[in-house]
């Protein structure tokens, strides 16, 4: 229990906002259902349906009303191409029941530095899943209550806000709070597409009127360019795909086949709606409109159930609330991989320290950070973080199938021969994708990602070498066997006065060794002889030397003297340990802390960098009063 | 000197902003002769002239344009009221030549808490000084360049920041940096007095054109109301009057004489300058503008010299600059008076440190902080700010005279009756100005005034109590004589592994007493078997003891083994002081920072809380280790 009142206060705080703590025993029962782990893992790749449409029309609209027919093609190519990676995926659940994804599949097939890359992807593309998806939340809440609009990023922060304390809170409570909305935006999607499919059979579409603030027809030329823009700003469909294959060991045994056949009812739920949504939406002539104004599913929403129909409503709320769900799937895997990074040395290693919900602190909170930033840099506009996006993703994609054909060619198990095609048509068709979306998008963000891998990737080197270096200089020799200390030693008391926490501080001192000495420092020398006197009247024994200090300052006196004890040292002999007591009052509540104790913290933050000095902080408790004899009688219990 | 290579570089940079250390010999160089101190110290008094006429006639034209005429009555008796404020304090001057002004007086006349009170008000006042004279300086700036109004909250951040190192800089240098531009206002702000009366005995005066943006005539009838108002606004002319008399021993010896002249030159010389302008402003019908607009004394430059004289852009400039120095006049004052404060224990202790520079930094920069909060927070308006103003200065001059009052009767010294008449019709019409000011000014923000006042009060005595409990608390009877330690010992070091920082620990674990145990926590059974056998064999006589974690955190389980420890201690024996010894890694760069040592910080902050238990921080350093025998031959020289 913590000891003070604003200790207590704050642990029940915590206790209410983040719940009880919970031991290691109790995480196997944290372990995922696929039924849950459909709705937390795939809600990032099936809520794209909500906005990968509309990129496509949003590129092909620059050819005119013509133009936007070829939608439904682009889209089928983009779903072909997520059946292979689907599939690839699939294999790399059953290669890595471990988890870790691109990142470890590219380790320990490729090299180290192509792990590297991709885990640098995988972070970026994490960050960009919360902002991406945010964004396209609050454009959902916008179709409906367009005067959402000017307050998005404060939407944005109070929404990021809660997913961070959700997922503080431990992985369980995640699954439940997240199934309903999923399947809900599932279910109505499929509903619209439905629609669509009896409205087309029956005849009854045509194009519906276009909304005032529609972006107008352009008139250029359909050509290959164009196309290739339209099936990159697509692609963004495919994002999230790879988040079952990292979260493998979040799945109930057997782990790895769970997964592959949640990877497999997620892809063809996504194709279905991603497809579909597509082929309503060109059926009924939808079109982009100006940001603020109803994204491409609202509008298909409100064509299928009409504007008044409660299910309009129902189904704007579960796609808002699907995408929010999409950004917290960044919250369980961002921080898994910091914590594996910081696990082999690539992230400084709080990122490794699980809190008392068992969830990685360090990671969630960072990643809401970043994100937030991120959004709120971009003014929250969906349409301009899609680039930054994709590029990140299909970088994951690439690496992590080109690993698997490594991986294959190596092991060469059963069955490798299919599943080596498999890997290397994916590996292939993400890289040709990956291009395509690097080139095509370039200046509209992609350079920042083409900036930030190898920025991420020299830091992550950097950090590594600094581990490895403390390492070794700290490394034993293993036939070391450590004898008997055998230094000399003395012990500094630097005291402002005298008092008990100054006696009890030189008792704890005199424990240490015989060889103590008080350093009185004063810029005035009347005062430094009165203390003197009253000294070595009640602490008899022990020396007391007065420093002058020139410059009214604490640290700086005191570090002279300690380096004039230094140069009185015999040479030859071996150099002492001189331990600095340093009494420190105890502060109580928040407000004592600001009174006290703020030169014994100058002092300490100085004295950690000298040579040959160990520093001893002595907190002063009256209840704790032994050495004194005149406290035991008033002091007050505990 | 600093020992990293970033701490070198700081020390550097801070020598180039701040200047080199200087020792308190050189103190008494930084003494201020009477033409400097005027500078300096009247800058704050002389420049309420530039706003003290506006808030006069911003009054009186609700009353129309005939009511303008008694501006000059007005503003006649406000400088009667500065002749015995002025009278007043000369007595103060020489009653009190160690400085400290209204705090001193009350406290050591009345009682202590009108030492409080009179505190808090000046207190208040420093600060509004600074807010007040920042926001009249940008109105002088906008009166010459209209665009200026855009960005008056960057203009007032950098300005304060700049009269913020320069008072970090200390105190000799702003004396030459404010000399020259305070004599430079003086002098041209007389030519527009001299320049107004000789057109009024030409008889060549008239009403010039009115601005544009001139606030328009009211139509209310001139009652005593808006005559008392009226005077409450222009009595902010008398502001900072008291900076003479708090500063005494900032001037040359005799330094009560010297003060007492200088007080009297800056009140004749403000009281022309406001009487002329006033006269000048009603001669020529001046007219306040709205907000943004041009300033009345910058109208009578432009009226005396012409607009495009280059007479009117320099008294437009100085007057800027005298008002950016008059706020400087509160950056000696405030932390003068929050260390006398904290000398007496009414403010934490560290307002009572000086720096390199002989500065009080923390006062100085505690008041750059809540002055620019103000200013942001009121939107950077004079006229907005002036009622907080007036209050605090006016309970700050009726403390200080009633005290004198008491003062006198006490000494009865050669000449008290005299003085006593003085300092008595000082108090009652400062305090009769007081009621005015608080009831005609209430609703603007006088009540603000009124609440903080009584808050600063219990802040203050809170913290006196703080300090007074723990002084009692510590405090050892004067008859006692400190015996040797008769405590026993026992050494814990919590280890992550095994290595040099380590083993370092535990030898230095083992210099304090020889009962030393290792503690290592550990979630995995195999580790903790392997680390067993490791240290068994390595570090031979000291226990290993394993604690498991279920929580996966470090401090949680150490304090529970803590407690087990402290149980197993025969209940009849004085308990035994425990020493954690905590290796540590000594950062050598800002990111080294971050990547080592986070669990150590976190360990010896909660250890803090803990009764019988002392902690000891062991920093490992490579070219320091001489404990191990390996590291001899490689370690790299410092």
């Amino acid at each position: 229990m913590p000891r003070t009142a604003r200790g207590r206060a704050l642990a029940r705080l915590r206790a209410t906002v983040f719940g009880r703590p919970l031991s290691n025993e109790e995480e196997m029962e944290e372990r995922l259902s696929k039924r849950k782990a459909l709705a937390i893992f795939s809600s990032d790749a099936i809520s794209s349906s909500a906005y990968a449409t509309e990129e496509i029309l949003r590129v092909l609209l620059i050819a005119g009303a013509g133009a936007l027919l070829v939608s439904v093609q682009v889209a089928i190519a983009i779903a072909l191409l997520l059946a292979v990676v689907s599939l690839s995926y699939r294999q790399v659940c059953r290669a890595y029941p471990n988890g870790g994804g691109a990142y470890i599949v590219a380790r320990t097939n490729l090299a180290p530095i192509y792990g590297l890359i991709a885990a640098a992807a995988l972070l970026i593309d994490y960050v960009m899943t919360v902002a991406v998806s945010t964004a396209a939340a609050i454009a959902q809440i916008q179709s409906v209550i367009p005067r959402a609009y000017d307050i998005r990023i404060e939407i944005a922060f109070l929404s990021i806000a809660l997913i961070t304390i959700a997922n503080l809170r431990g992985l369980r409570e995640s699954g439940n709070i997240f199934a309903v909305p999923t399947y809900l935006f599932v279910g109505l999607a499929l509903a619209i597409v439905a629609i669509g499919a009896i409205r087309i059979v029956t005849g009854t579409v045509g194009p519906i009127p276009a909304e005032r603030d529609a972006v107008p027809f352009g008139s250029e030329t359909l050509g290959i360019l164009l196309l290739l823009k339209a099936f990159a700003g697509g692609s963004v469909a495919l994002t999230g795909v790879e988040a079952i294959a990292n979260g493998v060991p979040a799945f109930k045994p057997p782990e790895a086949r769970n997964a592959a056949d949640t990877m497999t009812a997620m892809s063809i739920l996504l194709a279905i709606l991603f497809v579909g949504l597509t082929v309503f939406a060109v059926a009924f002539g939808l079109r982009p409109t100006a940001e603020g104004g109803p994204s491409i599913v609202a509008l298909a929403a409100r064509t299928a159930f009409g504007a008044a129909s409660p299910l309009f409503y129902m189904f704007a709320a579960s796609t808002a609330l699907i995408l929010f769900l999409a950004a917290n799937t960044s919250f369980n895997a961002f921080p898994r991989l910091a914590a594996i990074l910081a696990g082999d040395g690539y992230m400084p290693r709080q990122f490794s320290f699980r809190g008392d919900r068992l969830a990685y602190s360090w990671g969630i909170v960072l990643l809401a950070a970043i994100a937030f930033g991120i959004l709120w840099a971009f003014g929250g506009d969906t349409h301009a973080l899609i680039p930054l996006y994709s590029v990140g993703v299909f970088l994951c994609f690439t690496l992590s199938q080109l690993g698997m054909v490594k991986h294959w060619l190596a092991g060469r198990e059963t069955g490798w021969r299919w599943r080596l095609v498999v890997n290397a048509a994916g590996g292939v068709l993400t890289a040709v994708v990956l291009a395509i979306v690097v080139s095509e998008k370039f200046v509209d963000g992609a350079y920042l990602v083409v900036i930030l891998v190898p920025t991420l990737v020299g830091m992550m080197l950097f950090i590594n070498r600094q581990y490895s270096r403390s390492a070794r200089e700290l490394a034993v020799k293993p036939d070391l066997v450590v004898g008997r200390p055998h230094r000399e030693e003395r012990v500094v008391v630097p005291i402002t006065g005298i008092n008990r926490a100054v006696i009890q501080a030189i008792n704890v001192g005199r424990s240490i060794d015989p060889d103590v000495r008080a350093v009185f420092i004063s810029e005035d020398p009347d005062e430094a002889a009165a203390v003197r006197k009253q000294f070595e009247r009640q602490i008899p024994g022990v020396p007391l030397v007065v420093v002058s200090s020139p410059y009214r300052a604490l640290a700086g006196p005191l570090l002279a003297y300690l380096d004039v004890l230094d140069a009185a040292w015999p040479p030859g002999k071996s150099h002492p340990i001189t331990f600095i007591v340093i009494p420190e009052y105890v502060a109580r509540s928040w407000w004592e802390r600001l009174l006290y104790n703020q030169s014994a913290k100058r002092l300490r933050s100085i004295l950690l960098g000298r040579p040959h000095t160990v520093v001893v902080n002595v907190p002063y408790r009256r209840e704790d009063d032994i050495e004194h004899p005149a406290a035991e009688d008033t002091a007050p219990k505990e």
